[in-house]
């Protein structure tokens, strides 16, 4: 007995705490066959052979069957979400699952994607890099020549600026409403590396990148960013880069808007002025009170979302529960999450998870006691530049109504008597 | 010109030292069209309008063509390395890719697989794991229940104790050489809060897991192991666990031999002696000299292997060369990687990536400029312990002519005046 309770001081807690007080039907006592329902009287599981499941009656699946590993079938509604209501090409977006998500790395097969002409199939012993403009020797690049620079590999966030828009459905679960959302480890080569390779002439101050999909598109970059963390990236997740995220080449640009790390990157053009390209005057600029468009607005502030429970999930029981999210900046680390269980009047410090990374998603967990009343969850980030992520009302009073992009307001969960999750905003 | 003088300062480094002085025919002044292979005249680059490539001209693929997505089709080529020649269930492997792949996070269809009777499919709602033998209170959970409890997120990689075997034909690549080798965030709860649910006796010396694979694969863990670093884990990098990684449950215990960390978990025997397992007596142990046998060898030792230039690749032209590779090591964090060029006689320091994790593959790189003549490459790693990897000739020295498993010699490349990449020990 001895030994068990210095576990228990171990990890500061009661045994039996996790699953005590609750309806849940298994964490049960031993009492029947292992594959059947677990039963709630004791026994003494020595006496009690564990019945053996199918699976283990006969060899599985052979090696091989599978030289790219895909999921378990019983994972299949794991997937991107896709709005069904959106110009297939003008428009596209699939969300990543967050609500069924754990840790910080997003699998490939899973990372958010945003397309302005769908998703071009390029062969990657064609593709080109044109690097011209305001340096002293243009250049041509094929894939193996960026290969051939030295490499860097870093992991970061990604994120869309309308993630979520103001003023829409925002629709049930963490997905619908900040899906546009993902985190990978990038290799690639520093842009600085490259911008050195041709010489940039004095009077360069934007690279204007050109992506190599049917829209051609196009952003300007401060060349400030250009000489500091921005890359040229071919691989993610270890392996190189998913058609969806721009194979065989895009830019990353570490905390800035999704829109901005150009997918399929065919162009550099070094320039004395930005482009003011459709996706920097039309689109992705903000509507101000005066009638006047805020524009180039490239960081993505600091930002959380709980992702467990969140909405369309339900509560199993009253008891223990683990509140668990995702918290990134743009403007560097995430230095702590508070988290609210009562509306936003009482506030808690989360834990983060190591590592905590510079533009990368930080996992943050907090142990709660549910009590069985409805409540209001919602987390807040604060970045290591002492940014406090805002409340909707707060942005809204500062920007005004014809905002559209940069939504990173804290998100309430409404959790029911019966356990059921919803939106709190739209609830 | 003072612009680009400033950035050539603050990398250390000349302009256009990376692509100078080879055959490479890319990296080439810009002259012709942008889908055509570049040509090495100067020209200016404002006056060449760039070839629109096919892909560009119409609309690409459409969004939710892809609900999970794949790697390109210009990557079919990479994937888990199959061993053609063993038995299907007995001695099933798959190596990762390794000299394919940058970073430190392998994708989960790419993680190496090492299965003693094939891969069971498992429905997660009959999936029970159930704790028995000296506790307080047996149970059986179901993977709600484990859900249920307070989570962690480790980067941590797995290793086959046979990665390789020694006195083998080691093959031709990284992929042959060391393939049994991957590494991914993992998310689960800490062994320790289970075992405390169940209230551990005081003479618990031993967990014995059993897998629910038709191998019924079991393996003994010493409490202390299962008091420390040890999870059950139910996701890797982000989504749930991969049938071929043990979906819906496994263990994982940082830095010991890949085959204790069971999967398919279905049984933890809590005991005061291990269970003398087939996989603990007859297998994963290692003849000595005298006759005895030398088992329960747990953790693997520092090891590093470079991963590009590496056997079956080519060295494109002289000049700018990154070598790259992996360190790890069971014992901790990699302190540091030193490369030598020249067949062991000289080292150097070698760069670390951050983050650097304990118990997690960390990605090394060292600029090389090779002149053309045949060279002999290879890394060597040292563990925060102080451990130093060692060659296969000291290996041999003190372990004898017996041993099979934990082989974590240093491996040289050998790198032929044409660039042509070979084994350095079977050549």
């Amino acid at each position: 007995m001895t030994k068990s309770r210095d576990i228990e001081n171990a990890v500061g807690t009661s045994r039996r705490q996790f699953l005590r007080g609750g309806a849940v039907s298994g964490g049960a006592a031993l009492a029947g066959g292992m594959a059947g329902p677990a039963r709630a009287a004791t026994a003494d599981a020595s006496n009690l052979p564990p019945d053996i499941p199918e699976w283990m009656k006969a060899p599985g699946d052979p090696m091989g069957s599978q030289p790219y590993g895909t999921p378990s079938p019983f994972e299949k509604g794991v997937v991107k979400n896709i709005a069904q209501d959106l110009p297939q090409y003008l428009s596209a977006s699939g969300r990543t699952p967050l609500q069924d998500l754990d840790g910080i790395i997003t699998p490939n097969g899973l990372f958010y994607e945003r397309h302005h002409a769908g998703v071009p199939t390029i062969d990657p012993a064609q593709h080109r890099l044109m690097l011209h403009g305001l340096v002293n020797r243009p250049m041509i690049f094929t894939m193996e020549d960026i290969r051939r620079f030295p490499s860097e590999s870093h992991i970061h966030f990604l994120e869309c600026s309308g993630n979520p828009g103001y003023k829409k459905p925002y629709g049930k679960t963490a997905s619908d409403l900040v899906g546009l959302l993902s985190c990978a480890e990038w290799t690639g080569v520093k842009l600085k590396l490259v911008l050195q390779e041709a010489g940039l002439r004095p009077d360069a101050k934007w690279v204007v990148a050109e992506g190599a999909d049917a829209a051609a598109m196009t952003r300007s970059i401060p060349i400030e960013k250009c000489l500091d963390d921005a890359m040229l990236v071919y691989s993610q997740n270890g392996e190189r880069l998913r058609p969806q995220q721009g194979y065989p080449l895009r830019l990353i640009l570490p905390g800035f808007e999704g829109n901005m790390n150009i997918k399929w990157l065919r162009r550099l053009h070094v320039t004395a002025e930005p482009a003011y390209s459709r996706e920097e005057t039309s689109k992705y600029t903000d509507l101000l009170p005066d009638g006047k468009a805020r524009e180039f607005t490239y960081t993505m502030e600091a930002k959380s979302i709980i992702t467990r429970p969140s909405g369309g999930q339900r509560l199993p029981a009253k008891g223990f529960c683990e509140i668990t999210g995702i918290a990134w900046s743009g403007r560097g680390k995430i230095r702590r999450v508070d988290v609210s269980v009562d509306g936003g009047k009482n506030w808690q410090e989360a834990q983060l998870q190591a590592p905590i990374l510079t533009r990368a998603l930080t996992r943050f967990r907090l142990p709660w006691h549910w009590d069985g009343q409805p409540a209001v969850i919602q987390s807040r980030a604060t970045d290591e530049t002492g940014y406090v992520q805002p409340s909707l009302a707060e942005l809204l009073a500062v920007r005004g109504e014809n905002y559209f992009y940069h939504n990173n307001a804290m998100w309430p969960w409404r959790i029911a008597a019966d356990g059921e999750v919803s939106n709190g905003e739209t609830a």
